[in-house]
C-alpha cells in the first residue's frame, strides 16, 4: 500500500497545444502498480484552460475547488466543487477557469494512456 | 457527457459483515457507460469503519474530509484531506473514522466489479 500527500506530488506543466495555465499531478500510475486506472490532479489559473480536444478514452472527473466551465455540444456548462463528470471516450471537451482562484479537479483516465 | 453533483446521489448504507457506520455514494458505474472504473464518494460517521478485509482488485483512494485510519501492515495509519492511497489487489486494508466528525473518502475500482 502507498500512501503520500497530493501537495508532495511532482506539479508538472500541461504541455499540449492549447493548453494555458494548466498544470497536473500524477498521483496514482501504472509507475505504482496500477495497471487498470490512472489518478491525476489538475490545476488551472485564472483565465487558464485545458484544450478543446477529445481522444480514444473516457474521463472521470470530481471538482474539488474553485469556479470553472467545461465545454459540451458547444455550450459552456458551469462547473463548482462537488460536480461530478463521466466523459466518454472520442467526445469533445475543454475545462475553463472561469474565477479568480485556482480551479482544481482530479481527472481518472485508463493507465496505459497516462505516461509515468 | 454527464454531470452531476455528488450530494445528489444516494446514499446507501454499505452492508458488508464488519462495516459499521458506512455508506457510500456510487458516482459513475458502467451504468453511466463506465467500462472501465468505477467513482465511489465514503463517509464513514464517528466510531464507524469499513470491513478489514482483501479482495481481488485494487482501490485508488483519495480523502476529502475528516480524520482517520487505515490498517495497514497491522499497523493503523493516520489519514487525513489530501492523502492519496493505493492499495493493490488482494492486500488487506479497512479504514476507521478517528474524529467527531464524518470520515470522507473517494474510492475508484475496476467497473467489473461495482455492482450498478
Amino acid at each position: 500500500m502507498n500512501i503520500t500527500t497530493i501537495n508532495q506530488v511532482p506539479l508538472e506543466q500541461v504541455a499540449l497545444p492549447g493548453a494555458v495555465g494548466c498544470a497536473y499531478r500524477v498521483a496514482i500510475s501504472a509507475r505504482d502498480g496500477a495497471e487498470n486506472f490512472a489518478m491525476r490532479f489538475f490545476e488551472v489559473t485564472p483565465d487558464g484552460q485545458t484544450p478543446l480536444h477529445s481522444h480514444p478514452y473516457e474521463h472521470e472527473v470530481y471538482i474539488l475547488d474553485g469556479s470553472g466551465s467545461v465545454w459540451r455540444d458547444g455550450q459552456e456548462v458551469p462547473l463548482q466543487a462537488g460536480n461530478v463528470l463521466f466523459i466518454p471516450a472520442d467526445e469533445k471537451h475543454q475545462f475553463k477557469n472561469t474565477a479568480v482562484n485556482s480551479f482544481k479537479f482530479i481527472c481518472l483516465i485508463p493507465s496505459k494512456f497516462q505516461k509515468c
